[in-house]
Parts: structure tokens; C-alpha cells; sequence
């Protein structure tokens, strides 16, 4: 499948990493892909450089966002959170027409240190902004609650089962999701919350997700629902 | 132990009936005791009256928000989000000095329908506004993040271990508090997020907990952290 990945950090690595050894066709996106394509330093985390990482995935095409969205079939925005609707912005809106579009982004503001706090919550999400913007796409709000490793590989939260969600206004593109998340990466329980808006409690999650990523020493985890 | 609960609506009737089968003296506060005691229509859930719940647990004591406070050792507030400031408002300064409060309410906005909201959110929580108002107590938050039943019987969830959280300014009310959920109600994983300020992740979660409640169909859920 074509897939475009709109976001070159850590993220935007490990879902294109883990699609491209899945055999699909992948191109990345970012604001300045010569700059991204020369970037030799480490990753803000101690991570390897993107040339570094790129090495290892030569499959992966590397372009600018609209180039990322133009490719896809199916889109993630794996952008920061602050930088979701101009990588967005910079798309062609016929090529995000009828797609479904991942919305992997937290509204965290990278300003407001430690506790951090959202630039958008509690009556808005930035999932609904960006539906508002792009109202061609069909946005499904799903993978913002785990760190970047375990979306593709859950098998790696060694304690078992645990929960994935969903959120979003189009029901078909919810199931290709679901589907995609099951199939290619692994999941193995997913649910769906409902419209886009409840994307809001996914991204108001994040709160609770970063006090435990301080708590337990680790981003190697997630919550199991359990009834 | 002499226990105070603030609140006889669903919450407060759990916690109090827990406590009083567990032995400990507990008086239960309201805005207006009478009222309450008088009530015999059933709750807005659906469940008993107050005076029929009452009839089961008559070791509990019923008084006015500051008679609870003055008895309890240990408190629980336990009103709506709306109410908690003004039922502590009506208690002595001198009744909360130094007592562990367990705080279990939760800020949701009751006028604001489905999808609900909050009053406070993001960069401040309801445990801290407490906190603020009353200094001389030791705000602990817990509890707010599951039904009432499950508050005080964790193994009601049928699949197993899963988790509390506390937050708090005052590691010796953490203790207590944890010890309380552990040695009383039989919780088996309690993780500290740290200092109040986790509170608003505690409270934010609630967005999730209420989406999962429309889709689960029943409240009998929480979340284990797995790692």
C-alpha cells in the first residue's frame, strides 16, 4: 500500500520503519527534507540522526508534507502537535480527499515545561481542528496514547494484553484503522470511543501518561482496560 | 478509626457503608441532614433513597458537612465536582488542621451534556483549588477515577489486577491513603503520580473513563497499567 507519513522525529521514524518492513511504499514528509536528509546530530531524545536512521530504511522515500500526502492512500500526521496544521497547510487539499488520516499528534505545548499543559483541550481537540481544517479527510484519532516504539510492536509492553483506541467521524475509515493496527502492527484489543470528539479524552490522557512515564522510569507501557 | 464523608450520594453511601462494615465510626455529612434523612424518592440513578440506604447501615451517622469534619480523623469529600468548595467551606478551619482528605471529586461541568466538561482543567485541578482554600488539610486525591462500587471492592472487576492512583502534597497522607486502599479495600496496585499537581492528570482521565462508560455499557471497568 502507499502510505504517507507527514513527521520525521521519533515517531514519524517508527511507523515508517515498521510500514516499509511490512513491504509497503512508504514517503516521509517534512518541512525542509534537504535539511531533515543532512541532518547528522542526534535526535533531541540521544536517538540516531535522521541520515543515521535512514541508513538502516532506504526504502523509505523522504519528501516534503504535501509530497508525503500526495503518495499515501493512507496518511499518518505524525508531526509535534505545534506543527500538525501547517504540515497539514502545506498539503494539496485534493490529496487528502476521501483519505483516512491517522492523527497520531498530541496538542502538548512545548513552552510550559514540567507539569506540560495542552494548547487545546477539555471543549476542542486537536484531532477536531484538524477535521475543521481538512474537511476532505477522514481523520481517526489513534496511537497518541503510547510511546513511539510500542505503536508498532505491543508485543514489546511485556505484561500482555493492553488497549488501543479510536476515535473519529468516519466509521469506514475507523475499521481500516482498526484493521491496520491489528494486522500490520499487532494490537490485539482496540476500541472504538465514539465520534471525534472523543478524541479529546485521548489526547486529555496524555496528562496521566506522562506522570506515569515520570513515575515508572520508563515509556515501555500502557494501560489495559480490564472489566 | 472515626471517619468523616462528606457527600451521601452514590460515592459517599460506598465509602461510608465500606467503612462502617469495616468497623470504623463514621458520620456522614450533608448540606442539609434533614433533607437527606427525609428523602424517600429513589437516587437520580435509580438507586435506593437515602433513608432506605440508611435503614441497612445504621452505625452510620448523619450530620451537617462540618459535623463530619469535626468527627473524622480521616476524611473523604465525596460531593459533586460543583459542591466540594462550599461543603468544606462550612466546616471549622480548626476541623481540617493537619487531617488527611481524601479528595474523590471530579470537576465535570453538569450543565454541559454529552460530551461532558470540565470547570477546571489543564494547568490547575480541583484537588489543588481545595488544597488552596484549605491549607491546614492533607489533600490526597484518589479514588475519583472508577465507579463507586469498584472504589471499595476493586475485585468486583472480574479480570484482574489493575490500578489506583494517588497525588498529594504530603507523603505521610499518601501513606495513610494507600495503606487505606490496600489494607480496607483490598486494592492491590497503587502508584503515587507524585505531588497535586497530578491531580489535573487524575481528573482529565475522567474524559476517557466517561467514553469508555458509553462504550463498555457498564461502569464495572477500570485500567491496569502494564509495562
Amino acid at each position: 500500500m502507499r502510505i504517507g507519513v507527514l513527521g520525521t522525529g521519533t515517531v514519524g521514524r517508527a511507523l515508517a520503519g515498521k510500514l516499509d518492513e511490512l513491504g509497503h511504499e512508504v514517503v516521509m514528509g517534512s518541512r525542509d527534507p534537504e535539511a531533515t536528509a543532512a541532518r547528522r546530530e542526534a535526535g533531541r531524545r540521544g536517538g540516531p540522526s535522521f541520515a543515521e536512521w535512514h541508513a538502516d530504511h532506504v526504502g523509505v522515500l523522504l519528501g516534503a508534507f504535501a509530497d508525503a500526502a500526495r503518495h499515501g492512500e493512507l496518511l499518518f500526521l505524525a508531526t509535534s502537535g505545534e506543527g500538525a496544521l501547517s504540515a497539514l497547510g502545506s498539503a494539496d487539499p485534493a490529496d487528502l480527499h476521501a483519505k483516512t488520516l491517522v492523527d497520531v499528534t498530541n496538542p502538548i505545548d512545548a513552552s510550559s515545561g514540567f507539569p506540560p499543559t495542552f494548547f487545546v483541550t477539555n471543549t476542542d481537540s486537536l484531532a477536531e481542528q484538524v477535521q475543521r481544517a481538512h474537511p476532505e479527510a477522514h481523520v481517526v484519532k489513534s496511537l497518541n496514547t503510547v510511546t513511539a516504539a510500542v505503536m508498532v510492536e505491543p508485543g514489546s509492553v511485556a505484561e500482555g494484553r493492553h488497549t488501543m483506541f479510536t476515535a473519529g467521524d468516519d466509521a469506514g475509515a475507523k475499521d481500516q484503522v482498526a484493521n491496520a493496527l491489528r494486522e500490520w502492527f499487532g494490537w490485539q484489543e482496540v476500541i472504538d470511543l465514539g465520534d471525534l470528539t472523543a478524541a479529546r479524552s485521548m489526547e486529555m490522557y496524555l496528562a496521566l501518561w506522562i506522570r506515569l512515564l515520570g513515575v515508572l522510569e520508563t515509556s515501555m507501557f500502557n494501560v489495559a482496560v480490564v472489566r
